[in-house]
């Protein structure tokens, strides 16, 4: 059975999620992060769980890089520190030294705080939203629901089309773990769709609504120069942003520089006010395998590492997107100049697909280039659908995405030797040898699907405390001959002793000299 | 339009088969790898494609391994040269190095010949079979005709129950790509499925008959010593192999050494007499995340490198299988170890699985650690479907662990810089960025679900030539402004010039410069 169960901090409003798995015999329960949320179903709105941390801080807002820097361990780095296992003083000192972020929109009072940093779980993005093409305001919610129960720790609204500010609405409302946007999109339907006709003050207004209702982190393409522009014109994929594509044709149709980028530190007081995060986004990644770590895609990281440095000079967080399409051999490289140019600052990354080849299974090609990327050293990893290419993710696309990520990350804390990641890992394998099949399914990252499999070939109940499976059968059954050597090894070396015993304490040839 | 072509070789008998993808407009067509052979619905057997080959080579058989260190080039070795688009002589070379093998029973002359080793294509096996609780004969060669057509590079027949050898032999008969087998796990068939009756006799009579019908290569547990049997009981999981479970249990009880190691030589003798190639087990490979490179596995990897001298010395082509589960962080030294310890020998990894939570998703678990280990320098990778751990593989398992498994090996291909892999990521990435849907689907890996996947959402025909997709609608299309933004930087870069030679030459200011 999995149940949820809270972890009290210092303070009795201070009640950290867990999930925790309860398993049979004597094997003590397991507790997993939980991203879930409280339950919620239908969306009703959540309770505004950090409404009084918030208040307690007075009417001047200030953000947690800006308290971490003063040494205050705040309550939401103190829920982050139990979550994660770490002290809280990690915790502060990461978030000060702009290595980890905590995004939290003082508006978002409903989320349950969360950290991204590469010394820290590797965290997973879900994005969802509107098109113009197709879905609904109250479709979205129940993805974003779906996808925080399968694992995400934040989403993504990347809604386009009508009701971008009500889908985001109830979105924001709904969710336990910080929302992200990329208000360009907004800004554009805005001036009718034609990204001539954007300016600062239409993207600046529609930064301040979206700050207002809660959104914890955005995307601004601020990165793509008017001077990179032309770097992407032999490109077998161009630019495949659609930030980055709308802010190259507005550059290059006014020829001047873009307007995030001159605005900059404008953005940036804003942001501070509301302790919105910057995810700093790479309009100029790659869209292919061809384009991979090419002149434009590196130029336009470096711009995001002095872009950096003014976010934090406002006490403003920053993450950075990376790419996107890169060949396995491309990936450390992308890795270690995110660290160098930009300072440290979280990496964000989507997949990489590590080859072009296969759409329909592109959660599958970019989830190996993910657990590589995030081994590195990558903090987040933005998930991708099987439909990517193709179409909208609909609800099992989402699931599909989250889980094929929730892998990749956990297969990068393991790698990364996370403290207590492996217990999870060790758990599950201990009850596969000992055939406590009912153990497995609820420590399984998917226990219904692999309930549903299993019983597709041993439907019957006792074949769930059977010592055998379908795939080898009573016979061949690796595990249960296995577990008669080791009984038979014990007794063996017993029997040895008690031989050495008898003949007078001569001395002992172990079973590895007898061959 | 996928259709099959022949590219002829040196010989009128020897055609090459390729999988052509016709492109529209003046694209030029894209020729892949294929694997599926000659039609054959419903199986009648396949034509014996290389029997004027083994029959020019007279009355007595030698292995190919033999003839390369002749410095013989055999239509075989010249087949797999035009396949993987490299000179004859480097086939030739790396067979008689022993760095590569070409598994091809003579009694199998239904098979296309393939080469597994690290200077070529990864290759992919799929694992098929009947077993105590399910399955039948038809059943099993519709899996083989399935695995094949999706690309898979040998399949393993691991059946157990009843029906072995017809089912086999059926197999054999309709495959053209080599086959594997497990011997033991016939002979335990024979001896009640008792390991403790097990007998050299037995298995040397089933390894005759099945080298009789033509299997390719065979899984033997020569490593799995005595001595190395105590070493398993403090795992997490102990001995996950069937066939290292059945040998540690026959060792334990007669207290004497591994039958197979004992016979090496003479299973040699046999070997060579058809060519079938060993494929040398690990019998005592981690079952978990825990007992990854331990003690255990890699005892038993040294005493495979030197069983793997004294099969050169019986000119028969070995290669060594390979974990399993392992964290990924752990990879690369298990491929440096099996390439120092076994002579540079051909790597065949089941995986490998890099972590243990995600029951129902281990072929995305394993795609990651597959797809690293190639990279590092595996020959060939053992799919792993999703109903490992928990059930046998139906058809639609078979696919998704090929799919995943090619997908695996091609981002290995890619990272290891393979001639003409790349090819096959331009030509699609090209195809997607000039909204070319037709051709996109027709160079997907899958073309029927990337095609499915799109007309979820787009179902009509005139979206298939829509210049955008349902992710973004027309407005936002990255791809469509990244190509108005072709033109119009072409279009600006001339009028700049004009301006400059009207200016009177003085230096142009590149855009670059116009910030």
């Amino acid at each position: 059975m999995k149940r949820k169960v809270y972890v009290p901090g210092s303070r009795p409003d201070l009640q950290v999620p867990f999930a925790e798995v309860e398993l049979t015999g004597d094997n003590p329960p397991v507790r997993l992060y939980d991203t879930s949320g409280p339950l919620n179903d239908p969306p009703a709105g959540l309770p505004a769980l950090r409404a009084p941390w918030i208040a307690e801080r007075g009417p001047v807002e200030r953000t947690q890089l800006y308290y971490a820097r003063q040494g205050v361990v705040t309550p939401e780095m103190e829920f982050v520190a139990i979550r994660e296992g770490v002290a809280p003083e990690l915790v502060r000192d990461e978030i000060a030294a702009g290595r980890a972020i905590l995004p939290n929109n003082v508006n978002h009072p409903e989320s349950e705080p969360m950290i991204i940093g590469s010394r820290f779980l590797v965290k997973v993005n879900a994005n969802i939203g509107t098109s113009a093409v197709s879905s609904d305001v109250a479709e979205e919610v129940a993805k974003l629901t779906w996808a925080t129960r399968w694992g995400a720790d934040t989403v993504m609204d990347l809604s386009t089309g009508k009701h971008i500010h009500a889908t985001r609405e109830a979105i924001v409302r709904n969710s336990p773990v910080p929302i992200g946007t990329v208000p360009i999109y907004q800004a554009l339907e805005k001036v009718g769709g034609d990204p001539v006709k954007l300016t600062w003050e239409a993207y600046r207004d529609t930064v301040i609504e979206q700050a207002e209702q809660g959104v914890d982190y955005m995307t601004v393409h601020a990165g793509v120069l008017l001077r990179y522009v032309p770097l992407t014109t032999e490109r077998v994929t161009g630019i495949v942003s659609r930030g980055g594509s709308i802010m190259a044709a507005w550059c290059l149709a006014h020829h001047e520089e873009n307007f995030l980028y001159t605005h900059f530190a404008d953005l940036c007081e804003i942001l501070a006010r509301y302790d919105v995060a910057f995810s700093l986004g790479d309009g100029l990644r790659p869209g292919s395998i061809a384009d991979a770590n090419d002149q434009a895609q590196l130029a336009e990281l470096k711009t995001l590492g002095e872009l950096t440095k003014i976010a934090w000079e406002h006490d403003v967080q920053v993450m950075i997107e990376g790419p996107g399409h890169v060949p396995m051999h491309k990936i450390k490289e992308n890795v270690d100049l995110q660290m160098e140019w930009c300072h440290e600052a979280p990496f964000y990354t989507l997949g990489p697909l590590t080859t072009d080849v296969a759409p329909a299974y592109d959660h599958i090609t970019s989830a190996i280039g993910a657990a590589m990327i995030a081994m590195y050293g990558t903090a987040m990893l933005c998930y991708v659908t099987p439909k990517e290419h193709l179409g909208l993710p609909d609800r099992d696309d989402v699931k599909a995405g989250v889980i094929a990520y929730k892998i990749a990350a956990h297969a990068a804390d393991l790698a990364k030797g996370h403290p207590g990641a492996q217990a999870w890992d060790d758990a599950l394998s201990k009850a596969r040898f000992e055939f406590r099949w009912e153990d497995q399914f609820n420590l399984a990252m998917d226990p219904d699907t692999a309930r549903a499999y299993h019983d597709e070939t041993l439907p019957a109940a006792p074949a769930k405390t059977a010592h055998f499976c379908s795939m080898c059968g009573p016979k061949f059954c690796s595990m249960r001959i296995s577990q008669d050597l080791r009984e038979y090894a014990a007794q063996g070396m017993r029997e040895k002793s008690e031989e050495f015993a008898a003949a007078g304490n001569q001395v002992y040839l172990p079973l590895s000299t007898k061959v």
